[in-house]
């Protein structure tokens, strides 16, 4: 890698942790500056603008995300034990792993739904991703027959989601993590007894 | 009511609108001045900062989420007829009833929970006033018989809240209210199956 492109990685990473936390659209370049030990001529040196670094920020908070659900999926065959691992996966955002400040996409959904269409777009195609890893997992469960034939992918999907999501978000206001337990306390019950076969 | 005191209930009137749609923290002043029709220092002589202006905008959105909720309450005296007007109530956020642009506690819980202390503390009191809505209603409805014994106030209050803030967050992203009422139907068989006496 050539000293340019590892200063561009360098940019990315630090930004991706900071604007996590403080907001892709709304956090200043002075505090990207700041995290970076860079001047503003140094940063625009590699981004075209605010809004492209954003959005590389973001890829990468998504793609550090998308790591962590690999790993928790390794070694978990059964379908109902993937949906479990990932369960405890998006649990841990609660805890800042495997990054600080939350779940990215809800972060730029929220951030960008009324107000940035671009944005908007992104933050829908990773989200996409992540609904079809779970739709993908009920439908091979379905298949495989570890998951009842009845069960309805999109449902099972959007609750899962839904239920972390918003249990992540009263988490993080209350700095407290009993909230996303008793969201994954729940849905463990709801796989358990709505979706594994007997 | 006075001319200035009119001014100042139509500024944040309007403040509350465009904020809760394009963020209270994040969206500047001119867009304020841009909604009102007012210059600057005409919104600056009500209000001593863009913080308290922004503020009283977010105490106007939770108070018509508050009454919205109130309404949906009329006439029920079951309690967990009184649940499920709550789980309607909510839904009709994500049609923009009765305001603009989503849960005003989750807009501002995620635009401050990592980035601004003074804001977090307001989201959090709305929360709980809202957390306290639930768990007052559970706790009557177990001493009234009509929810079972063992029921978790608070596990209630925090899966009720959690699965409708995410899933309104994807009916938002998706523009799509499908999510909001997946999220309604699974909440719905929650309630009757694992909360209501037989």
């Amino acid at each position: 890698m050539r000293k340019g492109e590892r200063t561009r990685e360098m940019i990315i990473e630090k930004a991706a942790e900071l604007l996590n936390r403080y907001g892709y659209l709304s956090s200043p370049i002075s505090a990207v500056m700041q995290e970076t030990g860079l001047e503003k001529g140094g940063i625009y040196n590699h981004f075209g603008s605010k809004e492209e670094l954003a959005i590389e920020a973001f890829h990468h908070s998504v793609n550090t995300m998308k790591r962590h659900f690999a790993k928790a999926f390794e070694n978990k065959r059964n379908s109902v034990d993937r949906l479990l691992a990932f369960l405890e996966a998006f649990g841990e955002l609660a805890e800042n792993r495997p990054l600080p400040g939350g779940c990215p996409i809800m972060n730029v959904a929220i951030e960008s739904d009324d107000a940035h269409p671009v944005f908007c777009i992104e933050a829908r195609q990773a989200m996409d991703e992540l609904y079809n890893t779970i739709t993908k997992i009920v439908s091979r469960g379905i298949e495989k027959s570890e998951i009842s034939q009845q069960t309805d992918a999109d449902a099972v999907a959007t609750i899962l989601i839904s239920t972390l999501e918003g249990a992540l978000m009263m988490s993080k206001l209350y700095k407290d993590p009993v909230y996303v337990s008793r969201a994954t306390d729940h849905l463990k019950r709801y796989i358990e007894s709505s979706l594994r076969t007997a």
